[in-house]
């Protein structure tokens, strides 16, 4: 299946949550993760963010396709470097 | 067809990016709208967001979809509040 993760999370809990995200997904730009998981990945994936994430502050959406062939993407503008400088 | 834009632009076009979204998709988190639009009113968001956005310094992703029944939407933790005291 096919991911795109979405994160709005406090400052605190930014990089963690960004670094359990880049272990199963692509950064894309800030904030933006995707990739191609099983759904046993997955499973893993919301269990770490789980184990992470304030509940009452956070927030995480995951939008999941059976393939990347049901979206179309366009970019506008540059493509964002990935702040490996953070983690 | 149904629109998901992310964007990932400097702090002083935040404010402007997020009203042009905001005239035509619902706010979901933080630098995340998403929203049915026609292909002329997406067509208009896009021109809209050209004219505003620094090309070398700003992103703006747009996934399209034929409908919202293409992917399935998943939340953990809170639903965040649109800021609508920053506009």
């Amino acid at each position: 299946m096919y991911i795109i993760m979405v994160y709005d999370v406090e400052v605190d809990r930014v990089t963690k949550i960004l670094k359990i995200g880049r272990k199963y997904l692509n950064w894309v730009q800030n904030s933006v993760l995707e990739g191609e998981l099983t759904k046993a990945q997955f499973e893993r994936l919301k269990s770490e963010i789980n184990r992470t994430m304030n509940k009452e502050k956070d927030s995480i959406i995951f939008y999941t396709f059976r393939t990347s062939n049901y979206f179309k993407k366009e970019t506008m503008g540059t493509t964002k470097n990935e702040p490996t400088q953070f983690l």
